[in-house]
């Protein structure tokens, strides 16, 4: 688990602070953000109280920190060169959802302080987030829309099937448990074949 | 926002521990429950301090009956007599998820404490929840299975599909606002189709 919390926070940070990082990902998940001191995060780094005032002002700047870089990293995971043929939708569709999925599992300890602790930012730090969190739906809205319009899938709404495919990918950071039986890969792929099926359906009879 | 909160709890409660409850709901959801005191709610409701204790032992307990009894409540919803014709397991299916979704729309606040705050529980308690919460999966278990063996669904796998669903109805509620362009119906029926798109679709060539 600590592998994976580790590699979101990039060289440019000392590696004190990286491992400060990584201890308050590990209590804001177990406590919450407001059920966390800065002395649990020093202390889960092995460090004394007072080392996390020498990289961090506050214990907001913290979360900050970790919602920026975990924003950041999930956006870089999707955003890899690959399956980027403008003529499949359905195959840009499964890698988008797929990569979305297994960064989402892979990462789920941090994706959940970044998905239910935000309302411990500050109202800056909420703008600052959000606007990294909107590129997301955006990414998703782009292939959807060009496979409506190109007729490959059934002319679905596209700003609610984008929630519900981003809610398949963002729900499981609740659940997920690396020792389950599928690993992030195995859990993307599913997801990406489900993703699919929601576009190819025939409109129900309720939909409206 | 408080009507729907309040009609959770049922007539053998006084309305002051009704009134505690709701409360605590609205705090649970905005500060969590670490970061709510039992002042916090007490003032809430608009009683002096002490009068939590008068009906509650613990700020646990008071978690306790928001989940205890806001789960039921999902479960009586979904049970609802209504469309059970075992030969139409795409009917069955579609209303189980609208009622699902629907339910979680209306009380996404309480939701959001139901789901997202159970860690505040004692192990005693977390046990009599989770024995309520698999009650869910069994349900769309039943009818998706029942689909499949009649060949009217594809051959999913159940259980990951079951999963997927109930993350669909779920992860609204860290998303889901009355204002918003969906009423909890609507969202409902939407979500609905998705789930038998979910189920109607042919496997797609990543599934395994």
């Amino acid at each position: 688990m600590a592998a994976e919390i580790d590699e979101l926070w990039g060289e440019d940070l000392a590696p004190v602070a990286r491992a400060l990082l990584s201890s308050a990902v590990r209590c804001f998940a177990a406590r919450g953000f407001t059920g966390t001191t800065t002395r649990d995060i020093s202390g889960g780094a092995g460090l004394s109280p007072a080392a996390l005032y020498v990289h961090f002002p506050a214990k907001e700047q913290v979360l900050f920190e970790i919602a920026r870089r975990g924003h950041r990293s999930a956006l870089a995971a999707i955003d890899l060169p690959g399956c980027a043929d403008p003529d499949d939708p359905a195959g840009r569709l499964r890698e988008l959802v797929a990569r979305f999925v297994a960064w989402h599992a892979r990462h789920h300890v941090a994706a959940r302080v970044c998905q239910y602790e935000l309302a411990g930012l500050t109202s800056e730090h909420v703008t600052e987030i959000a606007a990294i969190r909107r590129e997301f739906p955006e990414r998703f809205r782009a292939v959807i829309a060009d496979g409506v319009e190109q007729g490959v899938f059934t002319p679905v709404d596209v700003g609610r099937v984008v929630r519900a495919v981003l809610s398949l990918g963002i729900d499981l950071v609740r659940w997920y448990r690396p020792d389950g039986p599928d690993s992030p890969e195995q859990l993307g792929r599913f997801y990406a074949d489900l993703a699919v099926s929601m576009v190819s359906g025939v409109p129900g009879p309720a939909a409206g």
